[in-house]
């Protein structure tokens, strides 16, 4: 077994300290999220820290790292007060890594990594054409977090877009069929296969499978 | 193509709204989530939302549920100051959805769904000794999501415990070889196929596999 401690960690090489840490909690969400600037400069990043707040009312929240940087998807949230929220498929995972990148003020991700702005009825923010979830929100808290000054950043869900088929008849999205990516870290993708759909857990029965 | 607004959403079926807004912002993270309380009582519940925070200083964080009901979770990481995060591989994927079931207080998750509680050097709250990767945190800060009352929780990764040979000399972890499975939603497990690794992204340059 290898074990490290807390103080083993602080002591790593700063890029193996990276890479382990950000793999060890497992496979994340892929997702572009698209902001705009009160100018119309459209800006497009990847995330892997999207996570599921609640269904009623429908929230998302994800992670920004520390301000001590420009971040453009930050400072346009604020300005504009919406966001767009695009799953990653195997299709374009590459373009959407290569958002990673540090793009100037003024760039255009989406015309360098080869994605298209798309717009849906009035809302004020572009979504991802190629992405086969599109996901609008505006802007409702943040939460600083002291530890190392990254901020959670919770949405409202305004508008949701998905291709005909796309959910069955119970709500269920086959994220498999639609070639959904999971990222582990930053730099490695991954395309999923479903193992099973199980029913609600109970304590004293057998675990069962819906499909 | 469908679309929903936010009041479609709302207007649609309770469990059908439930499955599509958990599913519709991808794949997550499978982590069960070991707590004692202060009798010595253990819990083990599984979560999909742990995110990365920092590898420097090592953080991560997760999204606890309203505080309607009791939350054994919760309740013992205030009171013992600490908690485990450990890998749900193929392996034991089962196993680990049948702790989503509504245990009673004092009723042991590790018993009934047949995983094994263990101990790591003087760390005071159980691992689970089929989890290939294994983190020993200890709680930093919470905060109250005003939106629907969830509680994001921090912890400071104290200890980590993993396979021989299975970080690379880089510091990466293929996640595929450890089995490690992903979540959609509640119900939905799906194992992970590599597509690639890539360098880190400039923007001028295309983007290179690592291998």
């Amino acid at each position: 077994m290898i074990k490290y401690n807390y103080n083993d960690i602080l002591g790593l090489e700063k890029y193996y300290r990276i890479s382990l840490i950000n793999k060890i909690s497992g496979l994340k969400s892929a997702n572009l999220i698209g902001t705009k600037d009160i100018q119309g400069i459209p800006n497009l990043a990847i995330f892997n820290s999207v996570v599921h707040i609640g269904a009623n009312p429908p929230h998302l929240g994800f992670i920004m790292r520390p301000l001590e940087v420009d971040r453009h998807t930050y400072s346009n949230i604020k300005e504009m007060g919406y966001f767009t929220v695009n799953q990653v498929c195997e299709e374009i995972h590459k373009e959407a890594h290569h958002t990673s990148a540090k793009f100037a003020k003024g760039e255009s991700e989406f015309d360098t990594c080869k994605l298209s702005e798309m717009y849906i009825d009035d809302f004020p923010i572009p979504f991802v054409k190629e992405s086969k979830i599109k996901i609008g929100l505006s802007f409702q808290e943040e939460h600083l977090i002291k530890a190392n000054n990254t901020i959670l950043i919770i949405g409202k869900i305004e508008n949701i877009t998905l291709p005909d088929g796309a959910i069955s008849e119970d709500g269920d999205i086959d994220l498999a069929a639609l070639n959904t990516v999971a990222i582990a870290g930053l730099d490695t993708y991954y395309n999923c296969t479903r193992i099973a759909r199980y029913e609600y857990a109970r304590v004293n029965n057998e675990i069962r499978k819906i499909e």
